[in-house]
């Protein structure tokens, strides 16, 4: 599944910003192991550190306990660390940040005091004017702990505070000011907050589990606490819980929308299913819509793991070529694997994934991957393919070749390192050492969804829905 | 793969007792990175503690460098404490054992001096006359400061080595008085010597890297490190890597072998080869055998992940049944994971394996499994594919019933906990809530291995290739 | 000496709030190491937590490298993140705080950016206006994400910043607004300062290394890298240190000065000097007066350690009764012991203090301690002497007794706890056990610290220099 | 006192090798606690490693739980391990040993297997016949898993077993073949046994508490416990505790004992006492030696900390010279100090140590320190007091010149880094920057101890009571 994809092993790869997940009991019994397990099952969204932070609705004046840590989900939290946090409304983060001293401090759930009282926000996404707003309120006074954008946020919504009567309308008050990719879950004393960008670039899903309510990423995180999926949170809509139930202000909803694309390619679990789109479809589609333009004679088709794997079967399906496992993966080199000095003939990528040499062994291999980004793991996939006695192998990508920077929350990097946007495509097959390449056209994107949900394809045609900034829009942050 | 094998998840698992690996690079080059990638290789074969001994040859007197603890690989070593372990031979281990305080002692490989300098000791099996030799040894006055088997046989090799001229012959004679199963990988100060019990209960491989030559349980190690496959060690064979190159001595070697069947149906990687047969191809043939004996009318045939994959292939292929991919599993939920006490309704299960409801909903499907040790978790799983909408859940299992302990390495649970033995099949199939149960035929378990080979089936048969002991033959040890 | 005080062991103890060392390296070196050194000489200020923070000067923009957490110096840094710590100027704090799950949050220095760039902050003091300012500034918008003042500190400087023209010029407006005990160091990019508030309550001082220019709270942090002390800061007084070196700023100063007393009898180290008074030599005078006062015929006068010795020493001095040591500590029990459920007869207060029998058995002691808070601990130690065969106890404080809870900086807890102000001299006398009980005498304070400086003894008297807030200060902040 | 010696920072030190406590609840409870707190009070024995065994006398064939970890006392246990060592009968070990990869295998208590169950010993002391013996098991099998000569004499009690009618009969045997210093507790599952060697080199001694006896390294570590001091165990004496009380078998009492002189100098405890000597009275009558000895006209008298404040308060005593604190020691700076590369100026005695200038600014210092090593420590202590503003500064030491090595369970270092060995009284005054220098007279150490017992003095004199090895007796074990 993505969480795994192979190319992640290889300093290769992509990475989804963050998975936030939300929960209010309105039974008042503790919710912090809720979030835990549904952590678990957003992990894949990000991995550098997490947090909790809970209240209690009936305690004094909104208390928040919180526990954020850099680490995995199992690495964070104790049996003991999830017993002291108590409350019945909280709300979750898993993080991908680039790595340094100081990004402890960047951890989330955002826990501050406001005028209000607590407040406590969940961000995933990417916004394009945070420099200027971060400096539009230094210019008021404003001080800033962290380098994150969600503080940006943050300011925002206690300043609108101010004006408006509840937390909900400084949250659009909010949204009318900040610009990009987010969805956000916020948690004040007594109301559980999620809101989704009017573009809706990353998911947020509505879930209930006997009388409670959750907000999450993605559903697979609802089935993790075996709760009832209800529907999507729309793009542009704020969905408030309070102990009276949920309530829904659409009035920042639009008629344009841009959901990620790549949620469905590679970033989303495959049980997850998001504006209506099931995850595992798009890809087995993907698998077929390949099979039809790019044919080729062979004897099995093999999918790179985890993400490969859907649209291999797809692929295998349309086009009536076996399907097979090529690779077995190691799942215990973890995010943590150190290569040692002294290793002269050894390679990472030999212990993280090796070859069933009796599977591929003269056999002619159509080989699916998601996505290609620098070419570096996929030459060596290819070579080991080959080392291992195939006699032909045809790769085959499930999505667009990349050509553009992406500015609404996933890590795409810029242009010069991207080997589609350098070469031909018969140029990278020469790279890659492989018989033939196909990448999934872009005109067929929206079969690939089943529906004609509007999209962001930004990455693969240039065409933002908002214009992006000029300048890099993290490097200023810091410095 | 195996590995990762899902009722590993739910405490209702079946555990090989060690892996081993040792080097000895001619050039002098250090080694104690390579046995770093090897143990990554072999970790699936122990989990609980690891550890790595190496030597210079060429150094004062054969001076010793360890470090072992408790955890995995990549918890227990670190880039500078590998950096640390200087010489150009060592061995290492992988191990799983009952958890317990005072475990570390108990981690091997095992280092120790006796009469003729040093001795480093890494062994994967089980002793059957261990705690007999313990007393005779205690009677002549020895004490013993672990509790496991390995410390016998250090033992004896000490011992004889005092009577014979070299550390080989010391080894051999150990073995006429050491009885059941062992692959043992033995450094002295300047030889490193592997050997397998007459009846070659557990593998061990040979391999060769330039001028390096190693030994390993599995030969997914070898391809770790970029080894090419030598040969395996004979059942009852010693072998003695010196300066020299290798010398074989096949003097204990004997006709009737008892490879455990088991290391085929589960244990080992699927990439390994064993004594000439791919785990792999042994899977796929089970499959295959299975829809001969238990042919059903469906719409899907799933493995549960990762181990049932391989035979769900197999019973694809004969079948004709489509292949599918019903399970995704969360490889961050790891050996650590502990449920915290708030839980209400989540359901450790749940997040660790999610079905993909799309790929069953509305479809009759065959579920392979390796291996239903208590069957707990067998039904839960049965039970999650029909809350998904599966309307028929026809089960096949990979191997034959279990109906007897083992006493060769694994730890196969006693008599009265192995549903099996108190249950007739169809009793099983209802308490699985399955439509159709079939389990692999005992007959053609030879069929699968596509080899005439002489295996130990004594789990399903009862048959042990040699007499087992009458009492608990581990609970005295450890009182 | 104070900072191990043998009430701290008995959770009977004072607390100062923390300690501050800045350091500007006008050539250009690392700072790291030097800070990390001189938070060693002030750990006994404050041991929860700690942290150093350093920018280069000549570097982009200001860039702040920090290193925070909960622990002793010690624990809290390795040889690897100071030497991740590159800059040639720097600030760390070591701080004392109640125990609680989110007090990471809380650590110094607070670093923050603002509109002219990083800006970092550590503080010793308690403002008691910081509830009425932080409401505020949430009435102007402001979040917080500490319960810390130094963070309404930080949002003042912020703020004046926009109005004046350098940093220094906002610190001062800043001053205006904040009502208190505060000695402040603060980092700009190119700049370092340190303030006074215009009492005094906490010391500061000013050395210098070569081309370095220092602050710390303590002159023995002076001594611990080798600077030069130069003078005190002023109460009141901002000195700002640049690349043309140290400029002064005393329009803030006034007539009325109230240095804290309490640093002399117990919190500062007996090696600092401050204001120009000895802490050593205000020790030894206090014993004497306290032998002036309470004359006692006896055979041996001893200091509970380690506050105590240097006051019995001067009450040796002054009596011609010899000075004897009667206790033996043991430094091994740190701040993290934890009474084990098990022990039942067990005694915390043994383990940590010994009494030499030899030396009291038979004998009138006299017993010199700083203070007595709640009495438990002072009535444990005069039982250990008789027990140890003390034929009399005569307990001389070297302070008056405590009546007032402080404000400004320390933890002297409220009045109903204070065994003085509950009971008369002789009611305590008896609660210990002791055969006389002696008080400083509040009168000659001034002749303690043999100057006249304007001093702080409201904890004695009640005359607080500002009129104390009515509410719980703190309470609010953390509801 | 001695276990914060200054020399010991300055890794121009002397360690004493171990500490050893058992208990016995004859009443059944848990005594890991009592443990506990008993090794705390002998941390200053050794600081290295330690450990914990105990055993349930009325449980199932006396099971051994413990817990052995490098560290000090508070690092290596937790409430919950102190909890989860079950058992009425115990035993303790505090080391001082080598750094080095592999010394956690050299962890004590000892714990093993032998033919009558189990064994767990603790040992004080040096063998100086381990490698011959060990030499000697070797050539009958054994094996060796830690390079401790401990485990030498656990196989010979192992073997003597097999003899004899119990175990203390067995460890009788033993010591006729063990030569050297040894003071030993052994828990066998019904017994538990302490020894001292003939010579009675280290201490041991008996202590009782209700129901429960005591054996401990020193009487502090009674104290501790709230235990009374019952007596010494007599050097040779093997003492017996069972339910049915203690048993003493004194056969292997000699005439001539040899108990170090070094242990009142400087290893142990001032609140100690041992073989009827109180350490106290021991080093206040040095320091009166000293002054009778080495008269001077000076103007204070200071001791350097901790273990040289008695012997001035001594030499005070007898002078006339008034006593005085000239030293602040930094009881935070621990074991772990590790300077930052970074630093330039920093010096670590600086931050460990400094002086009190108003002390000793314009007096004539005497100063006490316990013994010179290799003299750098006591060189840069002189100095720091004339740059402190002492005119003259006076050493005197409280023990003679080391001139010899120590076979006997000290690491006083070979004669080559002895500045003694090399050197004249007044060379070394000369090296120090002292004005006068005076050793105590090697003829008054009986004198100094007050009573007539036989000690071993051979680190000044060189007259062995054993004939020491001719080789070097750890160096072979660890190659």
């Amino acid at each position: 599944m993505s969480e795994n994809k192979l190319s992640n092993m290889l300093s290769d790869e992509l990475h989804e910003e963050c998975g936030v997940f939300g929960i209010y009991d309105l039974d008042g019994n503790d919710v912090a192991s809720s979030i835990y397990y549904g952590l678990f099952a957003l992990q894949h969204r990000g991995q550098e550190s997490c947090g909790i932070a809970v209240s209690d609705t009936n305690g004094p004046k909104g208390k928040v306990s919180s526990v954020k840590d850099m680490g995995l989900v199992n690495e964070v939290f104790t049996p003991e660390s999830i017993e002291g946090l108590k409350g019945d409304i909280g709300v979750g983060h898993v993080r991908y940040s680039t790595a340094g001293a100081s990004t402890r401090e960047n951890t989330q759930p955002l826990v501050l005091n406001y005028v209000k009282g607590t407040l406590a926000l969940a961000h995933n996404g990417n916004l394009i004017n945070a420099l200027e707003l971060r400096h539009e309120l230094e210019y008021t006074g404003a001080i800033f702990q962290t380098t994150i954008d969600s503080e940006v946020i943050a300011y925002h919504i206690a300043r609108e505070r101010l004006k408006v009567a509840n937390v909900e309308s400084a949250v659009k008050n909010a949204m009318h000011k900040i610009q990009g990719a987010y969805s956000l879950i916020i948690m004040s004393p007594r109301k559980l907050i999620g809101a989704r960008d009017p573009f809706g670039f990353r998911p947020l899903v509505i879930g209930k589990r006997d009388n409670s309510y959750i907000l999450a990423s993605e559903t697979c995180a609802l089935d993790a606490v075996s709760a009832e999926f209800v529907r999507d949170v729309l793009p542009g809509e704020i969905v408030t819980i309070t102990k009276d139930g949920i309530v829904s202000d659409t009035s920042m909803c639009q008629q344009e929308t841009a959901r990620c694309i790549f949620e469905y390619i590679y970033f989303a679990r495959p049980d997850s299913c998001m504006d209506g789109v099931s995850v595992y479809n798009s890809r087995i589609m993907a698998g077929k819509i390949l099979a039809q333009t790019y044919p080729v004679d062979a004897d099995i088709v093999v999918g790179v793991p985890d993400s490969g794997n859907a649209a291999a079967l797809g692929y295998s399906e349309e086009s009536g070529i076996p399907y097979g496992m090529a690779f077995v993966k190691n799942s215990y080199v973890g995010r943590t694997f150190i290569k040692p000095k002294q290793s002269v003939r050894e390679s990472s990528v030999k212990i993280k994934l090796n070859v069933l040499k009796e599977v591929v062994k003269g056999k002619r291999v159509v080989m699916i991957d998601d996505s290609i980004v620098r070419g570096t793991t996929s030459e060596r996939i290819v070579r080991m393919l080959k080392n291992a006695g195939a006699t032909e192998v045809h790769v085959r990508i499930s999505s667009p070749p990349f050509l553009y920077p992406c500015y609404f929350g996933t890590d795409i990097p810029s242009d010069d390192q991207l080997i589609a946007h350098n070469n031909t495509v018969d140029q990278i097959c020469d790279m890659l050492g492989a018989n033939t390449l196909g990448y999934l056209d872009v005109e067929r994107l929206g079969e690939m969804l089943g529906s004609d949900m509007g999209y962001c394809s930004a990455c693969f045609t240039g065409n933002y829905p908002i214009e992006p900034p000029k300048d890099n829009i993290r490097g200023d942050f810091e410095q």
